[in-house]
């Protein structure tokens, strides 16, 4: 047990670093696929040695497959001056993102099938995409619209599909047993901060830290990669070592300074869902607990009845319900340094009762032991407070093998790491032995934490950059 | 699946036509024997082939026996001018039901023992019976008892008691499967309209209309018969058939215009329990659902434990909750056209969902399937709306082979039609398959529904009047 | 059936002579081991026959050992003058329960290091003990120590602390049965009343009511023991017979007049919890039912994991939430009889629950039987009321041998009472024949309840004193 409680609430959260890496990735225009794409993994790698994918087109992944790569130089439209009154250059949300190659003249009501606006913030331009729908078109504010004059505009979309790769990032970090803890996050998004630059900010300072530790008990695996299609292929392609997950994360829109929201797994109490609905209980801190629903963001890959992985996902203000999601007002005011300082520690907080929870035996079961004898009414040094003997013997009596320190955290109301401390104490007076779980966990011979590479095995269907 | 979406919330629900039935059933004295009773089943026959079912007198049914059969001319009583006073011929409820035939002359005082009114409601006549005692006595209104003058009367209930029959009615649709939903109402009240005259006009109607429809997944049977003794007496006659029954609803007091009430099945969480319940939630109606007691109609003998039936009772106003039950009151006023078709409604709705529950497994569980490449995208025929795309998602996220299209609706909130429609659309793609229940369903042979003998065997305690 | 039926909410409940008893014992300086514990012992036995056992010191019981006893006859602090400035013979509060005896003169500095005062009750003397770390100290008011002078002090404490033996009481009231119901109470407070004379004399008038009656189905053990190390002593003695304990009561806090608050068992849903529950709900009474927590009275050791037994605390003010608890103020005015008779009729009505509780197979379980045939509508002699008919329906309905009458009481929200009425009248028809549970109940040869030995073989680990 010792070893373990290396995760603290870091109070020097890395918030203004977060920031600044969300800042550098801004200007790339991502997208499910392409040249944006990579270079936000290879960004990532100045951070944490990110293994980058690259799964040809064409490849077959469950229902779909694996589509063409998409990259785009320039695009504009000009009107009858040659002057340009939309311009990519301005800002990669101008383009719809998928567009296929376009140059050519049309007359303004020809030309406005193509563009899309929000009438209701006349000042943002929208995030709009046409993946699997061959298309183009241009994103625009509506007041840029209502200037546009009635004349004819030259198009150009200066962008090829082609055959190539889908790219996707992966940092294995191998801690003491084999089982492992997803983290995910979606990196398709283009010029857009809160979804979701902010979850790959701290998905990476996040890998960043934890490897900086040593006696993790878990495994953890991070993933980068597009939305929908990325964990489609990356479920594909990792099938056979899908059962190693033991709890998983969807991070998204952790960077607003509203309230969190953890969005239960399909299972609905699997121990993701009990730990993040206690450490946000006992947190102080506003957030609201939601049932799964098929909709959001990759839990609904993870969480398909073919895998039903126990992956919640923890964000703050949460998918569609902020008024500048999916438009040029998720940029790079809307999400702040404290607020990414915040999430950070939180997601710490519920690792760390990951890592922590146990099943443990009373060796002395039958009446209370006799704490007093052994010092354990001084457990904080001080005088033992009365929260802190009731802990004792909550453990104490609920540690019949069948109750993880969770589960006792949860009966008693008494926040985790007390429930835990309490738990150490009585380990270390022999009143308290580990339960081991049934399953064995493979201990790997290596000391501390290893970047390990992401598969046991060479994936056949990619090609690794490192 | 195609073939069943058959129940449609009719739009012109036939609330006139069955208030014009209770209209021409309401003059009738019925009885729990007797040729009121089976009067009343003849004109049944109008709407429908019910089969009259007469069981002797003394017939022995578990605990029970067959009462003599009780028939009535006449009944009145006259004051010293040999005026009537009370005239059977005005109400029929003006004679305790089940009177012993008597004439005689008593005093006031003497006569007044066998009086009943409801002071509270002075103009009302109440409703009385003595089927298990023999006795005689007369109804009236509070302020036809003030009327009456201290002197001698002359008594008259010109009515039989005698070896006889005990007479229900029974009507079998046929449908695909030999899997049976139970509708049974009462029929042993005189003059009283919401209680169950309206009872017996949706049980006809429903009977009517669903003898229109072909494809109806279970067959249905439908019971006419009089209370208590009646719904004992056929349990008795078909108790080796009740395995087939898998849903069964009590109908009464469907005429008025309150709130509906759903009251359970003693299960409590039988899927006509849960359907009723989603109908009902999702109908916009006002509503409520109570749990299950051993008291009120036939649901006390389908319930009792020997039986334990997953049959509930869907009413608007339930059982003795509004004033004028069980008595003059409860006349051709108090139902109305409007609320008989409301009920008729409601009653379709909640079958339709029995009728189109099934589970399914997705055939493609890893990760979500291709939609939009399959077109399920644009399932209303114009752009998704963000409804039908959550239902097609839950759906498939959802079909593990484990939970049915209810489960599903009741997990998601959305509307079961919704969901049913999604589940349709999602198997004409072939991503959904049936998931066959284990008991072997007969599907028997005659195509479309055919009006089926009500017992496989002919029932040896019965003669049949067709 | 009949025969059980012996406990009745006594309406002369014996709340006067249990404040009396209390007023007996208070003077006496009782602690966990010693003679003001022993003397106490005795005097239960002028009401009780009592077994008293010693356990020599030094015994191991499970992690803890018996300690020495603790024997005190005079206690003083004298001023310069020589005047008692502390007197034991005026409260046995003023010395520190377990104090080693101390003959000496010390500044007032050093005096004060060990008085114990309430400041926040400046005329209290709280109630401090040492039983486990060797210390002495004197408990006064705070306006007695504020009247201290700055001058030597002398101080005596005429104790002694030796080999001896820890001291506990056992009355066995055999029933039909040998399963037991457990009555416990703590015996090892001095001067204080509500916590917990009132619980040695609720117990003592609950077994010598009972030994009154004859029929009992269960059997009683009424254990009065020292807090913790006497609980733990008997766990320890008698654990091969802790099997036959089906019910438990750790009693209690039961003199004063507040609102009842039962505390659960560790299980939560044990019989006993249920009952309580029930009959605290249908009391009329003002009450709070808690979970279980592992701290408190003797249900902490009952309820370890290792015994895990269905043992609750039935109290009115629990333990710490009045503010007299273990103060001076915890006097013969804080208990009052009206409250001590009125949680005597409590505790009989929750034995009358377990006594009366059982499990029954209706015998007509198709359909209703025919009640009014039987006479069994007219239950209350009179006209049988609604809840009396419903009550006898319930029973009928749920009796299928898996839903006992408690489980029937709290189904229908009837008072358990007339649920238990209406079994007997059922069963006294042949409508209801009772369940017998699977394991065999040892009926004892014995007619009507005898006062057996509390253990079938001599305990080796005491000596026993009639």
């Amino acid at each position: 047990m010792t070893g373990r409680r290396i995760l603290t609430c870091a109070e020097d959260a890395p918030g203004a670093d977060m920031h600044a890496f969300i800042a550098d990735l801004y200007p790339l225009c991502r997208s499910i696929t392409g040249n944006g794409l990579r270079e936000t993994l290879r960004r990532i790698q100045t951070h944490i040695p990110l293994t980058i994918h690259e799964v040809p087109s064409g490849t077959r992944v469950f229902d779909w497959t694996v589509p063409r790569e998409w990259n785009i130089r320039d695009a504009w439209v000009k009107n009858s001056k040659g002057e340009k009154v939309i311009d990519f250059g301005a800002s990669n949300l101008h383009v719809v993102n998928y567009s296929v190659p376009v140059h050519m003249k049309v007359s303004l009501p020809e030309l406005r099938e193509h563009l899309f606006t929000i009438p209701e913030f006349p000042d943002w331009i929208p995030y709009r995409t046409t993946y699997y729908h061959e298309s183009w078109g241009f994103c625009l504010s509506h007041n840029s619209l209502s200037s546009l004059r009635d004349e004819e505009h030259e198009v150009c979309i200066d962008a090829t599909i082609e055959e190539g790769h889908l790219s996707y990032g992966e940092y294995f970090l191998r801690g003491i047993s084999d089982e492992e803890i997803l983290i995910s996050c979606h990196t398709c998004h283009p010029s857009l901060c809160n979804d979701n630059l902010s979850g790959v900010a701290l998905a990476t300072f996040l890998a960043k830290y934890l490897r900086t530790l040593s006696g993790l008990r878990y495994s953890y695996r991070f993933l980068f990669m597009p939305g929908t299609i990325g964990a489609i292929t990356w479920l594909c392609l990792n099938e056979p070592h899908i059962e190693r997950i033991r709890h998983g994360l969807v991070v998204a829109c952790v960077g607003d300074p509203g309230a969190f929201t953890y969005k239960k797994s399909r299972r609905g109490n699997a121990d993701i869902d009990r730990a993040a609905t206690h450490v946000l209980a006992h947190s102080g801190r506003k957030h609201k607990i939601v049932d799964f629903s098929p909709y959001g963001y990759d839990e609904r890959q993870f969480c398909s009845p073919g895998f039903d992985l126990p992956v919640g996902s923890l964000t703050r203000t949460p998918y569609n319900c902020f008024p500048q999601y999916h438009t040029s007002a998720d940029d790079l005011d809307l999400v702040r340094p404290e607020a990414l300082g915040d999430s950070f520690a939180v997601y710490l907080s519920l690792l760390e009762v990951l890592e922590e929870n146990g099943t443990y035996v009373n060796t002395r079961p039958k009446c209370e032991p006799n704490l007093g004898s052994r010092g354990l009414y001084g457990l904080t040094g001080g005088t033992t407070g009365e929260k802190e003997r009731l802990s004792l013997l909550w453990v104490l009596n609920q540690s019949d093998g069948t109750r993880s320190l969770l589960d006792i955290a949860e009966r008693s109301d008494l926040d985790f790491r007390l429930i835990s401390a309490s738990a150490d104490a009585l380990a270390s007076k022999g009143l308290l032995a580990e339960r081991k779980p049934e399953r064995t966990e493979i201990a790997l011979a290596s000391a501390g934490n290893t970047d390990g590479n992401a598969n046991p095995a060479p994936c056949k269907n990619c090609e690794v950059l490192d």
